[in-house]
This record gives structure tokens, C-alpha cells and sequence, in this order.
């Protein structure tokens, strides 16, 4: 999802359809784009006009949450609206059914924007620690409230910085995107973790962790509750993971001494991306366990098998044919020595 | 893979790692690429320097097979070269080993450049009928040499055309990847397509084509012996599949006059394209059984699950940290107005 979709004009029920060869569900939107609008360029709004801005509250959809100032209501901080056009919509019922030999639903969930700070062009890692964390808190509270709504199954939080990322507005924001399926790279994640845990009788997650710190060659950086490493096996150079040290299966449990913490290591590791790549664009998601999954009980090991864990993904290059033909990544760069680049950076 | 890795510097065996959450190799580059060279524009050859136009053979790697003009040797239309630095290399043995809680190989394989035309500026919709058809008798033929290696497990063709989809050179090229793992992409469709074969005891992509000839409103084109159609739950607006109508696993047991049939589908499903996007980028891949999968028997069902076919992917957009996150992709045309556009052109 482009942040360009954001401006899109408002249409009916957009509509989910199953792959039925691998399970993966797709949203096809109501208003059909003509080929025409694929040549124009991402539409900008610059500081004196961003509805985002503040100020001008009133050009946007009405606020869903906010962060004020203490003892001042009209400053907000951190503030959440609705998608300009959403392409997952809180109104109206799952509707499933076939469609031929096909499945389709409704496009039911929520779309959601996070605007991270009041400053129009920001940059994220320069956000600050106070309203870093605040950014956090702002995503811990939406995942809580949107996680009481029995269709939803599970609320990605995601970010496009630069260009190349999918971001084409310069003020800074977050996106969220609650689904009433479990998203395939998630369902995927769970299933791999399952898994290992049938197997190992141990969390994947805590056994990389263990496995990071012992050999040490792919750990950028460790604070007190996190730690951020490049992964193994990465899809991209120079990926980065940032990881609670103490397992939890839900990024909505992070307790308020590890949220300030994971601001830190998050604007760290930030911080060093840009000092090695000034003009980078990057991604990066929060992957929890999906909804209404039971995460405590004392007799059985419901939650013990997966870890949230927060993913960095730079984008420099195009993908190809290669990787969307056969699912296989090439690493230009070892992540041993990505991880020494931004140790040192 | 990216068409600028071809002319990167040679160095020794490249290695392959394996995620241990999602089971996806992935190949890491001996030679890991600094941060200041990820800046740096791709570099094209020009047609005066171009190491794959005709009369400079000797600036590229020794001829792996070509198709020449009847009568005269010296003169190929097609022509198969290893790449300049490839990730797969054919010299080693497979050498899987554990490495503390994770697991390698060596990057054994062959990774091969298809020369689709002497001619160096020629758009791919252009090669003409005859051209066409000689370059797929040229996949075929490579498929099936590369089959013959006990260590290899698959060959992907695949094709990158235009800046968006990885492609750097003007010159007209396909690629080649034989891979001694199943490529996790591929590996999600054999399982997709057995599981709807236990169920149904029919082959998925034939009920697919069936279906799509019913409703008819995602059909593009259709020649004697293929189809051409916009998939129901596409990734991406535009996309569209080359299936052949005979069930077949195996692309590599075209019949010569499939062959043909194929170049003008494949020809004018390209020319389509091009006429609604004069500036398209789009990468095609074939997607074929495995290697020394025993493709007849008269008893079992092997190789009555799978259907070979040939998927075109446009790349308008950049994905965003949604796609990458959740594996959930919106369509913002739909499969019937984009096929309705497609036919219309």
C-alpha cells in the first residue's frame, strides 16, 4: 500500500480474494485504476498544504487517538486517523463466500495513520527519544484497542521511509492495517515457529538470540531489554532485527521501562542506517502474535513458540525476476559484514 | 539478481543459507559489496562496447550453445553464455554443512545469460514470430541439458525488461538459475497444487483454465494450443498468465508446435502490454516441474498435479512495508479490467 493510495477517492467496499493455488489473500479495490494513472507521478502535499500538519486537523478524517501535551489539549504529540481511503474498512460484515471455484470476502478491517510527530519533514530517526517513544506507545494502544474487534485477526504496524520504500509524503507517519485473515508472511512466521517449537521444546526467537550473542559476528547493538542484529539468512543487504530480550509472544505486553528502550535501540539503529546511506529508504514492520490468540494459560504452551520482534528492510535495489520468480534472495553484501558496517557507523 | 551483477569482479564459490524460521535459502556474495557502492548508478554497455552483440563474442564467457542461421555458421540469432560473475557455479560438490544452529551449502548450480537477438536495442515484443519461437526452443533446450546434473533440483528463466524490473542492459537478454534446492516460491505452488489434487483428484490449473473460459471476463487471449488470462487473486494490476491448455508438468516437453504457438501468445500478450504502457517494466518467469520428478507413469499420479505456465508481472508500483510484511497485496486494478484493457489493446 502506497502512501499515494492515501488520497484516493472514496469508493464502496473493496473486496478480498483467496490465490487458490497458495493461499494468499489479495484486496482488489472498488474503482478500478486506468492504465493512464500508472504514468503519473506520486502527488506530494508540501508543508503549506499537508493535511497532516498541525493546524489543519480539520482537512483530515476525524482523530482516532492522540498524545497531547500535558496541560496543553490543543498541542498533540502523536495523532492517529483513518486512511484517507481505506483500503480495509471497519464497517459491515466478512461477507464470505465462493465466487466459482474461487473465495472472496469483504475487505473488512481497519486502515489506519500514525503521525509521528507535529513537524512536517522530520526525518525518523531524528524524531528523539521522547517522541520515539511516544510513537511506540501510540502503536501499543492502537494494536490493544483494535484487538477487542472479534473479526479482526491481526494488525500490522508498518512504515515506508524514501521513495524507493513506498512512501511519497514527507511528513513522518506510520501506517496500520488491521485484516480480518492472518496475513500469509505472518501465518508463515507462526508456522516455522510451531515447528521448531514441536521440535526444540524451545522459541526459535530466544534460540537466535542465544545463537547472535554467542558467535557475535551479525550483533550491531544491545541495550538493556533489546538487541538488533542482521540476521542469518537475510533477503536484503544490511537487514536489521530488532528483538525483546525477555520473550513474549505480543508487542502489546512490552512493558513501560522496555518502550523507552526500544526507542532507543530503534532511533540507534536508525541513526546508523543513515549515516551509512544518506539517501536510504527503508521499511519496517512489527511482527506479533495475531489476535485473540489465548496468551497466557499455566498448563499449556500457548504464546511460548513465537516472539514479536521488530523488522528493518532497506531497499536498494529493484528485485527481479529471480526473486519474485523463485522466492530466493541474493545478499550483496555477508550480513557479518553489514553488522560491522553499523557497529562502527 | 539484478542485470549489474553480471559484470561484477570474479570471486571463489558463493555460499547459500537457509532461514531457519521460513525454510527460504537465500545466496550470500563472497565479495560483499561496501555501503558507498550501493550509491553508485547501474552501468549499462553501450552498443559500441556491448560484450553481447554479434562480433564481439570474445569479450564474453565461451559459448554454452546457440541457435545459428541455417547455412551460416558463423552467424547466431540466439546464443547461451555463463554469466559474467555468476551466483550458481557448475565446479564444486554440494557441501552441506551445519554452521552452530543454522544451515549451508555451497552456491553449486549455473546461472547462464540467454542472448535473445544479435540485434542490441530490440524491445522483447519486437523479436518477430521466428525470433520468438528460437528463443524458447532455446529455454527448452537449456532445461533440459541442466536436468541431466544429479545436483541440480531446478532452472528458472526468467526475464527482466526495463529499469523497475532489475534490468540494466539494452541488449535483450533472458536469464537462467538452476538452483540445487526447490525454490521456495516454486515450492509453495507444487504444494498448493497437490494438496487441491488430493482433494479434488484434478489438476488446479486445469479447473483454473476451465473456470476462467466459463466466466470468460479474465481471458485475454487464446491461441490453438495456449491461453492467456488475468489470475483471479493476482499480486499485481496487469498481471498475466501463459498457461498451456494441454496438461503438461513439464515446459521442457513442449511439442514444436506448441513452440510456436507459444512465441505468438507471448509476443502479442507483450505487445499488448507495451501498447497501454509505452514505458513498462516487467519481469516473466517459467514455471515447470522440478528436476528428476518421473513425469510418466502409468499407475500413479505423477505429474498430474502440476501445469508448467508462464507468468508476466508489470512492476508499476514500488511494494511497500505492507506487502513486505504481511504477504498481502492490493490490486488497484481488477483482474477483469485489466484483461478488458488487454484485449482491448
Amino acid at each position: 500500500m502506497k502512501d499515494s493510495e492515501l488520497f484516493m477517492k472514496k469508493t464502496d467496499l473493496n473486496e478480498l480474494r483467496k490465490d487458490p493455488l497458495l493461499g494468499r489473500w489479495v484486496a482488489v479495490l472498488n474503482r478500478s485504476m486506468p492504465p493512464s494513472e500508472y504514468t503519473m507521478p506520486p502527488q506530494d502535499a508540501h508543508e503549506e498544504t499537508c493535511p497532516l500538519c498541525r493546524g489543519r486537523e480539520e482537512e483530515a478524517p476525524k482523530e482516532i487517538m492522540s498524545i497531547r501535551e500535558p496541560g496543553n489539549q490543543h498541542a498533540w504529540l502523536t495523532r492517529v486517523i483513518p486512511n484517507f481511503n481505506p483500503v480495509f474498512k471497519i464497517e459491515g460484515d466478512l461477507g464470505r463466500r465462493g465466487d466459482g471455484m474461487y473465495d472472496r470476502m469483504n475487505s473488512i478491517g481497519a486502515n489506519e495513520i500514525i503521525v509521528e510527530s507535529p513537524e512536517h519533514g522530520r526525518p525518523p530517526e531524528d524524531l528523539g527519544l521522547d517522541q520515539m517513544t511516544k510513537v511506540i506507545l501510540t502503536y501499543r494502544d492502537r494494536i490493544t484497542d483494535l484487538e477487542r474487534d472479534p473479526r479482526l485477526r491481526y494488525t500490522l504496524i508498518y512504515k515506508n521511509a524514501g521513495r524507493n520504500a513506498g512512501a511519497v509524503f514527507s511528513h513522518p507517519i506510520s501506517h496500520l492495517a488491521s485484516t480480518p485473515v492472518i496475513p500469509k508472511r505472518v501465518k508463515e512466521e507462526l508456522d516455522g515457529a510451531k515447528q521448531y517449537f514441536a521440535y526444540k521444546e524451545r522459541c526459535i526467537f530466544c534460540d537466535i538470540m542465544r545463537e547472535e550473542l554467542r558467535v557475535g559476528s551479525r550483533v550491531i547493538n544491545e541495550t538493556r531489554y533489546f538487541m538488533a542484529f542482521c540476521p542469518y539468512a537475510s533477503k536484503f543487504p544490511f537487514e536489521t532485527w530488532i528483538m525483546p530480550k525477555r520473550h513474549s509472544c505480543s508487542f502489546q505486553e512490552i512493558r513501560h521501562e522496555e518502550i523507552e528502550d526500544m526507542a532507543l535501540i530503534l532511533s540507534g539503529t536508525l541513526k546508523k542506517l543513515r549515516s551509512l546511506f544518506t539517501d536510504i529508504s527503508f521499511n519496517y514492520f512489527i511482527h506479533t502474535a495475531p489476535n485473540r490468540v489465548p496468551r497466557k494459560d499455566h498448563w499449556h504452551t500457548l504464546g511460548e513458540d513465537f516472539h514479536w520482534h521488530l523488522e528493518i528492510m532497506p531497499r536498494f535495489l529493484n528485485t527481479s525476476g529471480f526473486e519474485w520468480g523463485s522466492g530466493f534472495y541474493i545478499l550483496t553484501t555477508s550480513p557479518e559484514d553489514a553488522s560491522k558496517y553499523l557497529r562502527e557507523a
